[in-house]
């Protein structure tokens, strides 16, 4: 049945960037490495935005807006974290018509020129803690672009906090990642596991970076969200100081934490399959689409009515604009099918003369392509629990194809020799930064995290054969 | 009663500046000419996001999101638009560590990019009309910045519409204009009028340029929103052809239609006193803070009690988070009350031991000063009351103050002699470009608008004597 997709199990790659392209998601922009998200993959954007929005503020964050454009020197106060990003760096050298006394880079991520503002706008321990996110666009030059999950620019929300106290700090950052998780699995039916990164993939500047971490459906893993405690290494470069309670100045404790566009690249490889999209109700901006269908025009226009209204009837209950009304009775009816099925709606409602007829309509399931009938009366009730029950199944048949991909090792040469199949490979693990260097060069794969539900485990590690070392999950990744 | 603030008639952008920093709205980024947009600032700006985006959408737009760069080549395409941004662009001529063959443009608009991808879009009469709007940030680099007012980054939204007929597309213009002006009256209670641009103010590529002027409280003139006719400027620039009906190649006509984090200024500008902030009701985030009194701890802690009652009653009528307690009970009364004045919350709810005897509050409005003692059994009705007062009653008065400081003028010299005073003057005028250009020398004052209200009006021009001119609003302008 797959039209203009290439088959997942011939070329992976070309796979995923062909159901963007039938989905309409994202298209290449006119500039190397960046792309243009398109409506429909807009309308997902979108969709998550609000959902991560609103956990923001149930935790008491606030939004604010940064500037785009940092001083080259600003990145040069944290020796890690230029190291990090400098290479990656967009730099503007001229504006207004005149060249500038000092290069401006392009925002790479915010801590910088936030750090700068914290710095002002914190006094007294009254001014703590400090919790405030962004929305913005992000630039960092890749040279192996591809669409959502790696393009020089692209759109994220990076949370910025400052606390008194470590302790205060380092549950703030456990916290977001914990907000970041609940949605991901929820509502984007990702089976993410959380855990801690290791030093060799840390944020450049960060003591601990923790991390979502997903096993997408080639099994490689991807990164999908990352909470950061920096400690009071932005603190001493941008002298972000307080007076505390006794009257004496402290350097404050700061995070950071952010999920981007990336996102919509983990949705589309975790769920979709050789017909096209596949996305889970909760994210899905077309939740269901309706499709009357008559040869006849006189007969169309009476299904056509009857549609809307029961699209109508449908937004009531699942929100505005959810459940569409396919108009296009231009095009053949197998046509129109696959039009909304590449496009990953999750319901179609059929509506034909005899379904008519009997006050019906036929309900197909985009995951399993299961058909039922179902009463007009009985709608309202029905498409919302069987688009529960399709969120549901994603979600499980995720988390089982990970457990089912997921292996574990007792020495080096087993690690290795897995790896080589594909999959996540979970082993002790104690080595140095060095060490990840160097098993990255032999494999290809990296320390993904060490998970937080199993970091009470201890063993032998299977690379230095120090004891005591936690276990870890390696994998090749996005 | 006003502290840190400049009166206004002492030095108007002194006034408008100490309001930004009282009421915590924006500061200064480290980059000249680009600012941070503090929490309450962006609370303003989400909120009238949430009210365009919704018409947008109401009006059958969808969002999307296009490249911050820009090959520089593409800004050439387009001779008039060349002409009028480039000399306001920042250039990127480095990035990943190397020069890069074409230098790129950080946007100052969009109409270029998005023409490129129209043209691959847009095939066939059927793809027609394309209706999207983007949210993003935008750069034109200013010499003069003024926090929201003029600043080198600023926020906003451009609607890029491409359509099969010229009398769609000038439909589209204009429609847009109206859902403009329908939120800047009704929600940020701006007392605009809505006009044509003369030739001298077009946008540059425009064929026409709609506007909502509003006029300040100094009674000078400010642009807060325009709709442009594009023709097909843009469709020839970037080939944005399509099929008709008749199976003939055909350019589109486009529109595109902004406005900006610049409304912000034309709020506090409008609307503020000496005291500080004054927000409608309908545009501020915090729209009642309750403030419960006592020295004593223990009767403190039970009017907080009863106040997050009153809260949680009228959020739920009002939006959550929108009626907010004051705990800052270690500072004086008369602080906590000039705290919320200072930013502009539009009511205050005094709640002391005395009011909490009688079952009330005292209600105090931040337009007027009025005072009056509301039963709590009442508030829920009452205060959306006295907050939809506060809306119109503002509307009134800036509309008044508006016609107040509207004048006409039958020649040239009274034109010239009234603008010296201050105020719009409304005159015939039918000056070419180079015309606008000598009295602007003369007077500082521009062609604001032709109002579209008095569009047929029509008699000898002040300046060139031609008969038939239409009548044009001249003013000095932000």
């Amino acid at each position: 049945m797959a039209r203009n997709i290439t088959p997942r199990e011939q070329d992976y790659s070309q796979w995923y960037l062909d159901i963007i392209k039938v989905a309409e998601l994202a298209d290449y922009a006119p500039v190397r490495g960046c792309m243009v998200v398109r409506p429909t993959g807009y309308a997902i954007w979108e969709d998550l935005q609000a959902k991560f929005d609103r956990a923001f503020k149930e935790t008491g964050h606030v939004n604010a807006y940064f500037p785009l454009l940092i001083p080259s020197s600003f990145l040069r106060k944290e020796a890690e974290h230029v190291e990090g990003f400098a290479p990656e760096c967009a730099v503007v050298t001229h504006a207004g018509g005149e060249e500038l006394e000092e290069p401006l880079v392009i925002r790479p991520t915010s801590e910088t020129v936030i750090g700068a503002m914290y710095s002002k706008w914190v006094q007294s321990w009254r001014d703590l803690p400090l919790l405030i996110n962004q929305w913005a666009n992000v630039l960092r030059w890749e040279k192996r672009p591809r669409l959502f999950l790696r393009t020089s620019e692209f759109l994220w929300q990076e949370g910025h906090t400052a606390h008194a106290t470590a302790a205060e700090a380092e549950e703030e950052t456990v916290k977001m990642l914990n907000v970041y998780a609940k949605i991901m699995k929820e509502d984007m039916a990702l089976p993410v596991v959380e855990g801690v990164k290791s030093e060799g993939e840390r944020f450049p500047g960060a003591l601990d970076t923790y991390t979502c971490e997903t096993m997408v459906s080639d099994t490689k893993a991807l990164q999908a969200g990352t909470s950061h405690f920096l400690g009071q290494n932005f603190a001493r470069a941008f002298s972000i100081q307080f007076q505390d309670q006794n009257g004496e100045m402290q350097y404050a404790w700061t995070t950071s934490w952010g999920v981007s566009t990336r996102m919509i690249g983990a949705i589309i490889m975790t769920h979709s399959d050789n017909d096209g999209l596949i996305l889970p109700p909760r994210v899905a901006p077309v939740k269901a689409v309706i499709v009357p269908i008559s040869k006849d025009d006189a007969a169309f226009a009476e299904l056509d009515a009857k549609a809307r209204e029961l699209a109508d009837e449908l937004n009531n209950v699942l929100g505005p604009l959810t459940v569409r009304v396919d108009e296009q009775n231009h095009m053949r009816p197998a046509d129109r099918f696959f039009y909304h099925l590449q496009r990953g709606v999750p319901l179609r409602l059929e509506l034909g003369e005899k379904d008519a007829a009997a006050g019906t309509v036929r309900a197909v399931r985009r995951d399993t392509g299961a058909r039922e009938d179902l009463k007009w009366g009985e709608l309202a009730e029905r498409v919302p629990a069987i688009l529960e029950d399709i969120q549901k199944s994603l979600y499980e048949k995720a988390c089982a194809f990970r457990d089912a991909n997921t292996y574990e090792a007792s020495s080096y040469d087993e690690l290795k020799a897995r790896l080589e199949k594909g999959g996540w490979v979970k082993c002790f693990f104690a080595g140095s930064k060095e060490d990840e260097k160097k098993i990255k060069e032999e494999t290809q794969a990296t320390v993904r995290c060490y998970p937080l539900a199993e970091k009470d485990r201890t063993g032998k590690c299977v690379y230095t054969g120090k004891e005591g070392a936690h276990l870890a999950v390696f994998a090749k990744s996005y």
